[in-house]
């Protein structure tokens, strides 16, 4: 066995070449959906299915085995930390053998095109037996993993390592009936205004720019684009891009999404550089990276003191428009029961996330078949949200994700929220002047403490260790519904 | 040994990952020079050494030697093709060790920071210790690979794989003698005015797509954007990307150089992507991709017949410009004997050419030393153009290339020119209405003969086989004397 330096030092080679590799896929991707011409399609998938390959050799290399091995007893936090990332990630690479690897892809290919076909003829028995495939591989993906207290953890595992099924299920539970109800009481209140409009989308890039800019996104490391479906990617902490789309006749549409991509990548470029090639100066799961957009585009970005300073920008921008800052504020924390979760507003959105992880979960023990799905769906909106899909288009077929076999993801954009809500009450403990100084575009102390709290431990912590650290015993569950409760609820006069 | 079959199916496994990653560099080198924001320079250098490396490896590795070995006898021509080519960087991966390689990669290094700082000081001396520390490591390498005609054909060989020593320096020693007595003629008289001017850079990029559009770069598989030092690459012909460098002061400065990089973007659109795989889908050497480059910019893009077409587009774009075809042939088509090569009008550059070659000879075989080489080369100059650099920075030191131990590149320059200037004379004998077709703007029939006659062979044959085969026994520097003097030397009354 080899000493535990020279384990640690080619280790830390290995993770270099495999940080790097990883860069050069986030950059690809990031080019396929910005830069390249129509022609690079086929070139493209070749070069990201060579380096993806490569990656895989590199991890699941039985030498990796043998350094994590050497290094079982590691005290230093970082190189610790280091080995439980990569402990992880070589046995999801040896456990699942190749063959499982090649049928999940070539499911989710095809899935992929049967979920098109199904949007098309607005019909889900197109897709059924994909998802009953998919399903079917997942669970024998899981069971290559050995026993866990639940099988849904094994996923969750990918997307939010540390985050339990036993942890999740009570508190998205209490978080459903608490919303379900909030949210059926301020429906049938009159409240504020829609915001209608025409601006220039030139003008709009001007000002996204010197938004993010004032937020504390560093554009001299990184770059903002337009592209079709908004993300960030982030190589290294130098070069972090975002990507937006905006809307001329919808502002604050196309803001609050490039908001939202600014909070991933202020995340990014957060992220403790001085370990790379550790695998550890990387984000700590979805949930929380889900946490920094959610916190910058709804905390911040759609309080009353952004408004009172984002309106005279505007003004500046287009001196035509005359609106005020509460007039933006009403506009931006508008609740409508709605049946289509990229376009749900901030209170309803998770109750979207909870029904999806609660079919989830049955689809995965069994208790509901892939056929019940559509029915299944239909009857959580009407119970939950009190409207009902009338054609699987508005209901189960609408979001990508279960396509590619993505099962266990959704929950992290409601971890990200509920992690979000107690930073934010967190944070008014512990700068007392916030919203004064955000109210005079002052973010760096908001920024400041994202930055100590949750951006420079990388993944040093899981993320569930790193939010207790930053917020003690808060309940996320009663801070976002406090939250909501003090934006939706005060307009709907709750 | 492998059996033919399994060899040839792994080789083109090999193969198709390895272009599949040299596509990939490719893309992070345009993305350098075109996206990527300033802090992402110290992750891209990672990227690009880990990438490297990884080509290196699977390119020396032990299975290739053996592949080839069970395939020497192919006699399929693209698969003989294939192995000729593989072998060649095989060997070059394999017989240079790896200690070799990384000193000349650090000699180049720190030869460009002194070549900067000399370039600062306008000193030879704070330079000379570099070039002779690269001119040793590259007689080195040059040992490594045994025995040849001349040692300088080692250098040839990576970039222009089967031209010469022996068949370049007479070709090039005719071309001195005819090229310097003609400039001598031509520059004492007066020729076509300069054309003056500005041209709004929106209004050039309009006109750069619209030309290159025409000429029949497909942007369906490319992109055309602003770069500091304009270059072009391929990943495939499906992505081609084009750099230019426009200027509001020189609209034609602006437009040539377009029309140089799409003449290179032609040649990779047209390679037969039919052999992806087989490493013989690639150009065949640097100097065969400048004669595409020249033969766009310089045979097309300069003659009267295309200023006749692109005249009344410029009229289009600004109607306040009122320049004749014949005014603008006139300023394309200027002589000035010059120091920088970069500046070089078509008729003087070929003497920059042969004056680089004839000392890197010099060097190699030891005729001079490092140290004689600035009054060497203001001895060329004098003697050659009839003009003495009086600085080292408007002589020995204006080029990038020595400084990262280029030798061997400076011939390809002068290889495009004359090879494209038999393909001027054998497509006017093969298009008789070639000119006529161009000056209604219709350049399908050269881009067609380019296409068969060399795009199509790919990297089949070597350079010298493609041009034989399309050009029979023309003799190119006598072809680029009569295209001179049927541009510049009538122009000048000669």
């Amino acid at each position: 066995m080899a000493s535990v330096d020279t384990a640690w030092e080619s280790l830390k080679g290995r993770l270099t070449e495999l940080e790097a590799l990883g860069g050069v896929v986030q950059l690809l991707e990031w080019d396929q959906q910005t830069m390249m011409p129509k022609g690079g399609g086929s070139q493209r998938g070749a070069q990201l299915s060579t380096l993806t390959g490569i990656m895989h050799d590199r991890l699941a290399d039985p030498q990796v085995g043998s350094w994590l091995a050497a290094l079982c007893d590691e005290t230093d936090p970082i190189k610790a930390a280091s080995v439980r990332n990569v402990q992880r990630d070589h046995e999801r690479a040896t456990r699942v053998p190749t063959r499982l690897v090649a049928e999940i892809a070539s499911a989710s290919n095809s899935g992929f095109s049967a979920w098109l076909a199904a949007r098309e003829a607005n019909d889900f028995s197109l897709f059924q037996s994909s998802v009953e495939r998919l399903v079917e591989l997942r669970k024998e993906e899981i069971a290559c993993h050995g026993p866990a207290d639940h099988p849904y953890d094994h996923l969750l595992d990918q997307y939010d390592p540390g985050s339990t099924t036993a942890q999740l299920q009570p508190m998205f539970a209490r978080l459903k009936e608490e919303l379900a109800a909030f949210i059926a009481s301020v429906s049938g209140k009159e409240g504020p205004a829609t915001v209608t409009g025409r601006w220039d989308i030139a003008g709009q890039e001007a000002l996204s720019k010197s938004v993010i800019d004032a937020l504390g996104f560093r554009l001299d490391d990184g770059r903002l684009d337009p592209a079709e479906h908004p993300f960030t990617v982030g190589m290294g902490t130098g070069d972090v891009r975002l990507t937006t789309h905006l809307y001329e006749d919808d502002l604050l549409g196309g803001l609050t999404g490039t908001i939202h991509e600014a909070g991933h990548g202020m995340y990014e470029q957060g992220l403790p550089s001085v370990h790379t090639g550790t695998g550890v100066a990387t984000a700590a799961g979805m949930g929380l990276h889900e946490s920094q957009s959610r916190f910058w585009e709804n905390v911040v970005g759609r309080s009353l003191p952004f408004f009172q300073w984002l309106a005279p920008m505007i003004r500046d921008q287009w001196p035509d428009t005359n609106i005020s800052a509460e007039q933006w504020f009403g506009h931006a924390n508008r609740v409508e029961r709605s049946l289509i979760r990229v376009q749900a507003d901030e209170a309803t959105y998770n109750l979207h996330i909870v029904i999806r992880f609660e079919l989830e979960l049955k689809l995965l023990t069994g208790e509901i078949q892939v056929a019940d799905l559509p029915d299944a769906w239909n009857d959580a909106y009407a119970n939950l949200l009190g409207i009902r899909p009338s054609t699987p288009n508005e209901g189960v077929l609408q979001d990508v994700h279960w396509s590619n076999g993505l099962f266990g993801y959704f929950p992290s954009y409601t971890i990200g929220n509920l992690y979000a809500a107690s930073f934010r009450y967190q944070m008014e403990e512990d700068v007392p002047d916030l919203w004064n100084r955000i109210a005079q575009g002052d973010f760096t102390p908001a920024l400041q403490w994202l930055r100590e709290k949750v951006h420079v431990h990388g993944h040093i912590q899981d993320a569930p260790e790193i939010f207790l650290a930053a917020v003690g015993d808060r309940d996320p569950v009663a801070d976002l519904m406090a939250h909501l409760r003090s934006r939706q609820g005060a307009l709907y006069g709750e």
